[in-house]
């Protein structure tokens, strides 16, 4: 199909192509970029060398940017005509690529050598907690089995703002935070003794909304930039002391890891599926007609000491809440959105013991450990790397985030 | 002492000049400006004109710029030594400004012909919980007595992460929110009937920190740009229904209210004193050697038909954390501040029936109507205007933030 080799397992195929920004060492500022299998194709060097055209053309110092915010707000439609653009650029009978020695030179880079960078400037920052099995599990854990689930958590997506400043990318090291906690009759200063992960896919915001003007749900996916994963760290022993009356803060706000390649909604479009446990009887202001869930293939590996051990398998379309509901949801008190705002999905969970998101689930809050070949373990320990990996589609047309890659460092001493 | 005229009561004493940034009908452009009396004084055209010197000349770009970040960014060390700069260019004495009649007609206008404008960009918006009357009135309305404090109250400021992207300045209209509220068997979508104010003062950051490296109390106020007030609306209702367990969300996200004036840290540091009611026996990374709190007298009015009730007067005195243990904790794990972030105190509750800051404390949930004139009220009906004010200092010195208005209009049909 492509004149660049693309293998049939990449998660960058001809069907995806996501978007980010990166460097290189020639070329030290930050720009916008496409994945396609191994490789990385410059869209700001695109520009300069003069390949896109009309309207495309006109908009193209986008790509110029040190992050895809512009590109983002350009809308949905215009995001998609670049994607097809540039799709059409890398197909084997195209020759404007392939035949221009000067511009692949100039245009195309090993993925492995380029820096990738946040790719969107974020203004807020709001997590959901829309995986119904993981909203059950924590409930047993906490409530027992007859109140697991809060009497609100049928009827709307629960959500809270999370922290905007601390959302890095994929690659970059995690301290283990230290903070208040309190395991005996007072509180202490400690390093995180529970510390998580949590499995996520998380949403880009495009087009923004004026305060005071919601969102409706028929239109809220054309507010829908692209999807990335996410693992929204989460250090269990600071939540359980401080998150009484108003929710989590410092369990949450050290660091929250994405993927840096924005897969575009439209890429993501022919994945979508009925989800199982949506709830029924949602009042009309989130009642959607379409399939509200994503058929993604979702895994948690954990790495320890150079050994790969799978923790997890789960599916996007565990999600009980579609980021449409989200977004109807989030604005219908007026509240604005802006363009580069980060909306997470909430832990993904599936029903079965091998298919849950968090080692909260995974060893029930610490009290079961989990054998990993020769070691064990009940949270994380320093040195740990997590990877969470996920795709759609096939074989040959896979549309996947790439790794979400992080590694615990020992908390810094006070 | 100044050549302007500046009347014994105003808030923008010459000990005060807050910053802010303003634009005019003959130049529509957004530049900043600092206050004085019924006067602002242009910065960018003092810059225009030549009129900084040395060091300050080099950095007074800034004053070009559409909000205070970049000049936030300088510091706290650079942001007073600019103060103190105008504030000798307004001394009675000085003939720069005072005699130099095109100097004036370019950067002198009147406070109330001028436009304001949000002065920072605001990266993340962290409200606090640190007014203990109220955190207490609270727990009584919603646990009793006993319960009143939450185990982990006395031992850290807490606090959530609020919505950056809905803070608005003084003036500007508040829609009454449209949410889910849950009054029966089953919850509805409904205009906000228990729509309520919160009386809070909020720092803006100036210095940032890197992710991972936690401010020590001791170096907290160093990151402290300045002051301004805050009304923290609040959908009572929607929050019921809604806050479990991850906190308020919607009841929050529609509107936050603040001034438009940043009052510098410097110019509130005479009126610190000892907070009464702050905890004892804090871990170290939250003991503060100095006093903590300000003697800022606040009011809150509320104008119905155009007649103006005093609600309530309260002081910020009744923080019982200061904003320097706010930043020490908000860091403790890592999480990275950003100049232009905003942390609000929490609201700021007297003892008595008449120093309450808030309506659901005034009414008791709306259980005890208020009389007002003619009129009565629990929460805020339409066309009502919260007025807040608040100052320090005697007549002739004062450092005030000037009004903190917001007028309810009614929700939009959706």
């Amino acid at each position: 199909m492509s004149f660049l080799h693309i293998d049939s397992e990449s998660p960058f195929s001809l069907d995806n192509l996501p978007f980010g920004v990166f460097s290189t060492k020639e070329k030290p500022y930050i720009r916008a970029g496409v994945a396609v299998g191994r490789h990385v194709i410059d869209l700001s060097a695109l520009h300069r060398h003069g390949v896109f055209q009309g309207r495309l053309s006109d908009h193209a110092s986008v790509f110029d940017s040190t992050s895809l915010n512009a590109f983002a707000a350009l809308g949905r439609p215009f995001n998609q005509s670049y994607r097809l653009f540039v799709r059409n650029l890398l197909l084997a009978d195209n020759p404007v690529l392939r035949d221009n020695e000067e511009l692949r030179q100039d245009a195309i880079y090993d993925l492995d050598k380029v820096q990738m960078h946040l790719p969107m400037v974020i203004g807020d920052y709001t997590d959901f907690y829309a995986g119904r099995n993981h909203a059950y599990n924590v409930g047993v854990l906490f409530r027992g089995p007859e109140n697991a689930l809060q009497p609100n958590y049928l009827h709307l997506p629960v959500g809270y703002h999370g922290r905007a400043s601390s959302v890095q990318i994929s690659g970059q090291p995690v301290y283990r935070p230290n903070g208040q906690i309190c395991p005996g009759p007072a509180p202490i200063l400690s390093p995180c003794r529970k510390l998580d992960m949590e499995l996520e896919i998380a949403a880009f915001i495009c087009t923004p909304n004026p305060q005071g003007a919601p969102i409706p749900i028929q239109k809220a996916s054309d507010h829908i930039f692209g999807f990335v994963l996410m693992n929204d760290w989460s250090a269990r022993d600071i939540q359980a002391w401080e998150y009484v009356p108003l929710g989590p803060f410092n369990s949450k706000n050290f660091a929250t890891t994405i993927t840096p390649w924005v897969v575009l909604a439209d890429a993501m479009e022919p994945f979508r599926v009925k989800a199982p446990d949506a709830p029924t009887g949602l009042l009309p202001y989130l009642t959607q007609d379409c399939n509200g869930a994503y058929d993604i293939d979702l895994t948690v590996d954990l790495r320890i000491s150079g050994e790969t051990h799978r923790l997890s398998r789960s599916n996007a379309l565990h999600l009980c809440f579609s980021f449409e509901q989200m977004i109807a949801h989030h604005t219908i008190t007026g509240c604005p959105l802006k363009t580069g705002d980060l909306f997470g999905s909430g832990t993904i969970s599936g029903k079965e013991k091998d298919s849950l998101g968090s080692l909260l689930e995974m060893t029930l809050n610490g009290k079961e450990e989990m054998r990993l070949g020769s070691v064990s373990r009940t949270f994380l320990e320093d040195h740990d790397e997590v990877i969470l990996n996920g795709a759609a589609g096939a074989s040959g047309a896979r549309v996947g985030f790439g790794p979400c890659i992080g590694r615990i460092l020992p908390a810094k001493s006070l």
